[in-house]
């Protein structure tokens, strides 16, 4: 494949002129622009500069408020919202971060609930920032309907991702982020695309029956990872980053959309936990007892979940990424266009 | 089969006699007898008082203090910590519930840590009667070290289950309670005695190749549900309810147990959210807007974790409950014996 080799500046270089040109104000740019750095950084390609095309689309739709100013609100000791009045959701988890360390350190535990946010990135950056505080992460947000629950044939939750962060002393944190949808969306438009079936088990057809033909499964419903655990689980993050937090659901949001295709508008909610708030100055003895439960893991030679990004960062930052020049050249076309 | 008939006031006095008979304090037979009433009462009767043979086994073993008091420890504004000494957990539980409520209603958020307890009984309850207050509650604990992480081949993590329990507002609370392996223990000891295979993905040998047979599958390892997202949820809780909150992981477990085969020992997290704390005076109507989520999966013929519990306890509660002769007969020996 043609590739275009970038150094992660000029990454971010490159994001921000897009986001510049699409019309986000300077704070949006630069707070979106580096969670695309962050994913072409970590190899991460499906959440790196490619998203500046779903971005395109999004905003053209006229589904972001391109200068949105998020509004911090004090609702209870443990508790910061953060209303983002209709613009991307990463300048929205900037603006709270400091209240939610702050809150989780005073109270030993806290949630950041964000509202009113056109989200599109992954979790782990965020549970990775909380994290660099010390603190124990969990974070999850619905998205579009477009998954069946267990039993059932009628799209109702989003893939509605989990992510976990855990504080490592002198190393990076134990960071997990995945869909609880047995795939991502995008993993069955590739196969749609290349004329590939899908395996069973990602989707079902329009009444519900097992499909693997991508086409249909889009059509249909695609189905949670893990059975009736994973679906459980899928309907948890609907209602604890949804109503708990008045917020939309997947049903709400892919109504909202009314066929724009363009990213899912609602909420995310974000908890902090500081083990001083459990263990006061024993805190740092149990985490290091927890690394041999890390090192329970890899002595037998299974990895960690985010190892892969890890060693991919160690790389990039020191020799850059390489871009597929299609999508090099689709970017340089935003610029122009 | 052989069953005996009994209402559920007759299982709490069979329950209590047998507890006391067993040594326990007056207070722990009064805890301990409730969950195994509400097993049976829910027909969850791998939690009913077939586990009085379960606590026999652990209390002759030596591992469980009868006569424990729990103590109460506030060391955070939105923490609450209850040592059990040693004891079964359920008393821990009634005593650090209070106190949860009353920093969920305060804080937005807290959270319960029970510590050095020995742990037998579902989360159900716990989060029913958390969400009973009209809280949610997030609930998980470690257990023995049996289960093999995704691309692993020895044992690390415990049964670890998650519970959840969201209030509904005029009925019973939506609520779900899995463990995190790809089935219970006891479920693969059930195919053993019957010289049933196990179905694939439940278990590996002790090389950590796939394995059918229950035997095999018993001294190698127990696999994750859900592959590596189920491996990862399982190794979140074994960090936030095991070195998080100062207490053992399930391979600390394991071996503090020293070949006793007796019930798990270390800690349980418990986590409360107040609906109020995130959306005030709204909250009723954002509760109200979750009832449209669960409509839409029973509407489509999809059933809820716990409908089946629910519609055994509408049931049991007038009609009583049937419990395996053997089982009555067996009891009835630990009461003479």
């Amino acid at each position: 494949m043609d590739t275009v080799r970038l150094t992660l500046d000029e990454v971010r270089d490159l994001a921000r002129r897009v986001l510049t040109r699409q019309g986000l104000s300077p704070a949006h740019v630069e707070a979106v622009a580096e969670t695309l750095v962050a994913g072409e950084r970590d190899e991460a390609a499906a959440h790196g500069i490619y998203r500046l095309l779903v971005c395109d689309h999004t905003i053209r739709a006229g589904k972001v408020v391109l200068d949105a100013e998020p509004v911090l609100q004090d609702t209870a000791p443990g508790v910061v919202k953060v209303d983002a009045q209709g613009g991307y959701h990463q300048l929205a988890f900037r603006l709270g971060l400091p209240a939610l360390v702050d809150k989780a350190r005073k109270s030993g535990i806290a949630a950041m609930a964000i509202n009113h946010c056109v989200h599109f990135s992954a979790l782990w950056p965020e549970v990775e920032a909380v994290a660099a505080h010390g603190l124990v992460a969990l974070a999850c947000t619905p998205s579009h309907a477009w998954v069946a629950p267990a039993g059932g044939t009628k799209p109702v939750f989003g893939t509605n991702p989990i992510a976990f962060g855990w504080p490592r002393p002198g190393r990076e944190p134990f960071v997990f982020d995945f869909a609880t949808s047995a795939t991502a969306r995008g993993e069955i438009e590739l196969h749609r695309r290349a004329g590939k079936p899908i395996p069973e088990g990602w989707g079902v057809d329009a009444e519900g029956r097992p499909t693997t033909d991508a086409e249909t499964a889009l059509a249909g419903a695609m189905l949670t990872f893990g059975g009736h655990k994973g679906s459980a689980l899928s309907l948890m993050v609907e209602l604890i980053a949804g109503p708990l937090i008045g917020d939309m659901t997947s049903a709400e949001s892919i109504a909202h959309d009314a066929g724009a295709k363009a990213s899912p508008y609602g909420g995310e909610l974000i908890l902090a936990l500081d083990p001083a708030g459990f263990l006061g100055v024993a805190a740092a003895e149990h985490l290091a007892r927890a690394e041999a439960v890390f090192d329970a893991i890899t002595a037998q030679g299974a990895r960690l979940p985010s190892e892969r990004r890890y060693e991919a960062r160690k790389r990039t930052v020191r020799d850059g990424v390489t871009v597929p020049r299609k999508l090099y050249d689709d970017l340089q076309g935003l610029l122009a266009g």
